[in-house]
């Protein structure tokens, strides 16, 4: 969720995403890719999920630098029928092998009303909701997605990371109430959680993290590896591990791709494939019932969840996206408030890659 | 899960099972309705999930003494396209209902690769899981079952309960392994939980339950409703709130029935169609991959899981529904423990509809 850090300096939008194709396309990233790449790494940072967006820059350029993608990559598919694709992208970059995917999963979705997609051997994409979101500009259209990752989930009773933060991502549209938005991973919380409280020297709850032993902490420094969605057992943990087992199958073993454990990240030397892997729901509403009455019933649902009673110390009921949206209206009018670290950081970059920095 | 109770006697299965069918059709029921009812309930019995079993037959008893279901009523298709098709239960009993509409949805499957199927106007239908598994009937198909039910589910920062357990259930076959099989609700526990706390007059976690001003209790009688997956904010309730929304999405909003605040169930005077309403997505693996790489495939990820080394003081690591499965194995072959109060009551159902107790 949000957190405003006003004292920030402010970049606009437009600004940052003109960087991030300059450097995308400097190390020979192609024109398209690097701009569809840009808008999707600073539309994280426009919703406020400041831990996917331009502060993720460093991690795609080491990549980048190290030969780590296929910049030539085409979006294969490999197998397909009526409401089923799979699509292989040859280790090509994420982003834009993301949003061919579900471009195509929503066009398919048109025809036959529903449509699974599935991408294997792919890379980080960046944050899952915005390809959920991406249903949202067609009529009646609903977009569900999820990825694995590398491996950082510990599953119930276990002590070995062996699953991923495996998000799902969901948007569903309504009439005149602003939409229904789930973007959050199947894990307790995201690392970069833990990595706050231990700048902060603040302790955790227990629930989020678990030391070398399996066992849950409260001192930040101990956290080893996270724990699922519900925590400890007693609170239902095994619940977030199951979801976060099924996101594993739809990706990974639908796309004969490499499931979380074996899943690389940037913290290796030897630079090989991370054989990410996505899959991808689109729903034709229209293939259900009447859209009119689609809008006008979750209108009303959504409506009397954001109007109902909060609760003793509280001042509103949210529904989820709600908070990504303000954010994304504050940031687009404003510009997007980035850490004064990062801000060095991409300067950094920016002079690495020989490109004119514009902040 | 699972908790076994060696001390209550046990019944078999299908001594179980008759005695279900015995009552249901001397209330009316259809012969193959009441049959494959009793086969679902009893299944739940079978897997340890106890609060969905024979003891809820006083609930469904009751309902059907005083009409609540339409049982004349035929599942009946309101909209069909390739991979979509909408089914109205026209106030039909749920369980058989809900099978017809998996059954549908699983063939539909084999054809366009997948198929999401839902189902307006329904009953409660009992165990997610159980139409989930019906795909593992059908080489290399998944099955995944939601449903949405009364209202006891208080969104993040809200006090009234508007959403519902709105479970998840999903299963994913393996080839030599025991399957993926997660049945569970996206509150952070059921509420039998919390009743079973209050019989043993013992305080609960908290992030179970919040009470009447919306706040975390631990205090079981000061429980009214239950929290989200997750628990609180900080340990990331929002998010069992947004899987529980994307669930009432898919069964209410899809199938133009009520949502979950307006679901009735057994606690009302005046008896009215309850309007639950399911979704059912089957997936055909075959349309992605090779079923023989697939199975090998999953196998060794599910046995690297269940042989993964456990936390300390753990003893294993399990894979979601080895469980449910290990309590099948153990009632199948030495019967079902039925608490001693639940055997006296189906005693008396049984006296009152005038049938055979055969324990």
């Amino acid at each position: 969720m949000v957190e405003f850090d006003t004292d920030f300096p402010r970049i606009t939008d437009e600004h940052l995403k003109q960087f991030v194709i300059d450097v995308f396309t400097s190390y020979g990233m192609r024109r398209w890719d690097a701009e569809i790449s840009a808008e999707i790494l600073v539309e994280s940072d426009l919703r406020g999920i400041d831990s996917h967006g331009v502060p993720r820059m460093a991690f795609y350029v080491d990549r980048l630098k190290r030969g780590g993608f296929n910049l030539d990559a085409e979006l294969e598919i490999v197998s397909e029928s009526a409401a089923a694709i799979r699509f292989d992208a040859n280790n090509g970059f994420g982003p834009p092998m993301a949003y061919k995917a579900m471009e195509r999963c929503i066009e398919k979705a048109k025809q036959a009303g529903v449509c699974l997609a599935t991408v294997g051997h792919s890379n980080h994409y960046g944050i899952a909701g915005y390809y959920a979101t991406m249903a949202l500009d067609h009529r009646g259209m609903v977009g569900i997605s999820m990825t694995n990752a590398t491996p950082l989930l510990v599953p119930t009773y276990g002590k070995t990371a062996l699953l991923s933060t495996a998000p799902i991502a969901a948007a569903f549209p309504a009439g005149s109430e602003p939409p229904f938005v789930l973007d959050g991973a199947t894990t307790a919380v995201a690392w970069g959680k833990v990595e706050i409280a231990r700048r902060n020297k603040k302790p955790i709850p227990a629930g989020w993290a678990v030391d070398a032993d399996g066992l849950t902490v409260t001192d930040p420094f101990d956290a080893r590896a996270l724990m699922p969605l519900g925590g400890e057992k007693d609170t239902s943990g095994q619940k977030g591990y199951g979801l976060s087992l099924m996101v594993e199958f739809l990706c990974s073993q639908l796309s004969a791709s490499l499931w979380s454990r074996d899943v690389t990240g940037s913290r290796v030397d030897h630079i090989v494939p991370s054989d990410t892997s996505h899959a991808f729901l689109a729903i034709d509403i229209a293939a259900f019932r009447d859209l009119d009455e689609y809008a006008a019933s979750a209108d009303e649902m959504l409506h009397s969840l954001r109007t109902s009673a909060p609760a003793e110390g509280q001042t509103r009921v949210m529904v989820p996206g709600d908070p990504e949206r303000e954010a994304y209206t504050d940031r687009i009018e404003r510009g997007i408030p980035v850490h004064p670290e990062v801000v060095e950081n991409l300067r950094e970059l920016g002079a690495d890659a020989g490109v004119n920095v514009p902040f």
